[in-house]
């Protein structure tokens, strides 16, 4: 297991633009702040999509004019296009992300493309991206189950993530869209992916729909990833998959590292401070149980 | 890792115990009988205490008789003296659970007693009870912290786990009462457990206070522990541990296992029917996720 491992924080993106209430611009902007303050050293911030498609994050640019750039934080947000790219690089974003899908039928509800499609995307964003400085990370969403066509296979991962890689992302975040992952499914996973990538490339981007999110991610560490994507409050969702409900919450991996005496950077209660000032925002109770056994 | 795992259904005991609703008698009987229709083998039906100092279970009695007796099922229930162990008898129980602590302030505050009190108590129920020929559990509570003192050492759960297995108890059940336990202390609480009691007699409860409860399992079942407690839907919490919620919720805990190939005998299904028809009674939404992703 290592000893240190990196926690981005995708609240802000991943988490909001699941909710159904609008969250102010400014709130957004403090939330970023609070959990670069916290000590994230990587915050997904928003999203550079189609404010028609997703109106939650129609704000992005006003929320990366607004945030605070801490030196040594890396600010990333979403990218589906080259559109999306041009604006990101104008909000001066230090990372984006692309975010093909790993089965078909997902693909097309959630893309409205089908993989082919979506790669030949992801592969001219990251060329573009790379050509202009601009690191690139990917989410292959679906990896490990999807919602309309159930199982999806190790093989479609593996190659997926491959060709990922050759496009010049420097990281995968195979990601349990769902949260239908168990553990045996991310130790088989990770051998086979880590007999054809070095694992550093790897991170996971854990849902905690079914309850397993958080064994996943330890089944994870002793596979040999240090990488983990994780929500304030558990924040978030899926509103193309029936079921989803929010990622893995960044309070309840950071207790389970402490406790592991896995180094992350972050502070606990700076993490509370944050989901508390956003949870009346979102107008429901956020489900993370270490930041419920806060209160 | 085994592969089988017994799991001790507490919703009835632990988790009913614990709600502030009160759930006529009828409704009660219906629940453990669905609870061994979904295939468990061994369920806490109720405890034989003090109707002043747990009002809840006051009906203990009238639930043990109006139980369907299915063979091979083992109906058990909580006896902290000889009063409940002869009401116990008298009601025809299977086998009994005694529950002394690790830790001094708690049992204090949860049996008015010390530790050497509760334990000789324990030791004279156990004594009555197997010349009565009823196998007898026993728990340790607060075995992986107090919610007054802190940190319990493993010397002392040890010593004490050691004891009651000579008082003739057949299984100890650690219980992390406060939901406070994280997978290292897991690990190395069974590693040094394991060098002095065979694991064949030892059990693990856990609470998700802080969202641990599923990969502490994973790190015992890994340890070679093969019996949980697990309570349907998350019913219950403990009123005398501030911040305690609800125990481990035995859908994500069949969820995970089923994923891992590790047999139970027990029907998922079955234990969100259980789930749903206990839930309008307690008055709030039950917080297994596993539960909730099937509504």
């Amino acid at each position: 297991m290592n000893d240190k491992v990196q926690i981005v924080e995708v609240g802000p993106r991943d988490g909001l633009q699941n909710e159904a209430a609008r969250v102010p611009v400014a709130d957004k902007i403090a939330f970023v702040n609070r959990l670069a303050a916290a000590g994230h050293t990587r915050i997904e911030v928003t999203a550079f999509v189609s404010p028609r498609w997703v109106p939650q994050m129609a704000d992005a640019a006003e929320v990366c004019a607004g945030i605070e750039r801490r030196p040594g934080v890396r600010y990333s947000a979403l990218v589906p296009n080259l559109t999306g790219l041009t604006r990101a690089r104008d909000a001066a974003i230090d990372e984006i992300a692309v975010f093909p899908s790993a089965s078909e039928t997902f693909s097309q509800r959630n893309l409205n493309q089908s993989v082919d499609e979506a790669m030949a995307a992801a592969e001219e964003v990251c060329t573009e991206s790379l050509s202009l400085g601009i690191p690139v990370r990917a989410y292959l969403s679906t990896s490990f189950g999807c919602p309309f066509e159930g199982d999806v296979s190790p093989a479609r991962v593996i190659e997926l993530t491959t060709k990922l890689l050759d496009f010049g992302a420097y990281e995968i975040s195979i990601s349990d869209t769902i949260g239908i992952a168990h553990p045996r499914q991310v130790t088989e996973l990770l051998h086979e992916l880590g007999a054809r990538v070095p694992l550093e490339n790897i991170a996971l981007h854990f849902h905690d729909t079914r309850g397993t999110a958080l064994v996943n991610v330890y089944a994870a560490l002793e596979a040999g990833v240090a990488t983990f994507d994780a929500s304030a409050g558990g924040l978030g969702g899926c509103p193309y998959a029936p079921g989803a409900t929010g990622n893995l919450a960044t309070e309840d991996l950071v207790y389970m590292l402490d406790g592991l005496g896995v180094a992350t950077g972050i502070r606990l209660d700076g993490i509370i401070e944050a989901s508390r000032a956003i949870e009346p925002l979102v107008g429901h109770p956020l489900p993370s149980r270490m930041y419920r056994a806060s209160a």
